[in-house]
């Protein structure tokens, strides 16, 4: 199912990752892969399969351009990768969930009935929930499908690197989409790697662990 | 590297992830290989590698019981999971701060300069922060790790379920943490798959992308 891959070894995946800086400039990646990549990060799981994350991502010259002031101190990730992919929550998601419904109905993956009390029960409850909360909805959803990407772009061959320090008030109307609706939760930027990213350390599993 | 590994294949593990609802309620998971899903899982990236997540593991009968009157409608993933994982954010992932930059050191991961730079840097900034930034950091960070537990859980053969629907101003302090300094970000079951979850569909790509 998976398109281009060129390592499919797990433990290699999750170990190998690193956050790398400093991509090789002559390594584009094509449309084609770079839709793929996002697909196979979407398998994601989401609150009610309500998938919320939408992405802008920015390969063009003169998008790349037009993101470099707002990415602070990440400028190299920006001048050097293949793209920038700005994540984002969309805060009306409902708009797509009789869709996401008809079409699980469609190829038989639910049942009717089942959908019909599905839909009815969200869409009782989920436009009317207080924005603040549809917001951490979106960003924790996103978030699950980010980490997800950063694994797919590895096995694809490529390199990423999350970043929060961008200025996010400006990062979605400059790309003329609505900032009421999408709020931007971070940008990964994604590449064939110059420089190998650094290892870096984690605490014992018994320091961050509450048995019960 | 990593300990229990019965599936290795990337693609399987993405594209054979379920929401697993029902689980053999004979099938326990041993004390260290849930400490080493947790490990593993705890690769993930965070911000200024400060790794905010922590986890309730709730795999007693007791804590079960506890557990039992705040997870609303999802009393099946808590009656049959070998264990219900409380994912966490630390608010106060800066007191841990120290000792992941001088081991990183110790370890010759580090520069020492670089180390004194940042910790000098992180420290002079991230105490200070609002709490409600301290907060989205910590969920964003943790649904990374979330992310990743739940594919090491299908390399480890086992299976898991994200859940939203829980009693969140509860669930702390019932296993007798301090609710002012962890937030839940989500529950995840572990456990083996007694019923096959449902597939579900996703959106095209294209619907999810905006290209700049």
């Amino acid at each position: 199912m998976l398109e281009y891959i060129k390592n499919n070894d797990f433990t290699n995946i999750i170990t190998g990752r690193r956050s790398v800086k400093l991509y090789d400039e002559n390594v584009k990646i094509a449309k084609e892969e770079l839709q793929a990549i996002i697909q196979e990060a979407s398998l994601a799981p989401s609150s009610a399969n309500m998938q919320p994350w939408r992405v802008i991502v920015v390969h063009s010259p003169e998008g790349k351009n037009k993101l470099r002031p707002l990415v602070q101190f990440n400028t190299r990730q920006n001048d050097t990768s293949a793209a920038m992919l700005i994540i984002l929550g969309d805060t009306q998601s409902e708009l797509y969930l009789e869709k996401i419904y008809n079409t699980a109905v469609e190829l038989g993956k639910m049942p009717k009935d089942v959908r019909d009390k599905q839909v009815t029960q969200i869409m009782s409850m989920f436009p009317q929930l207080p924005r603040e909360l549809k917001i951490e909805i979106a960003k924790i959803d996103a978030s699950l499908f980010a980490m997800q990407l950063m694994l797919v772009a590895r096995a694809h061959g490529y390199d990423t690197n999350p970043m929060g320090g961008f200025e996010r008030d400006k990062v979605v109307s400059t790309f003329d989409l609505d900032d009421e609706r999408y709020v931007p939760v971070m940008i990964l930027s994604i590449g064939k790697a110059k420089e190998a990213g650094h290892e870096s350390v984690r605490l014992p599993g018994e320091e961050i662990t509450f048995w019960r």
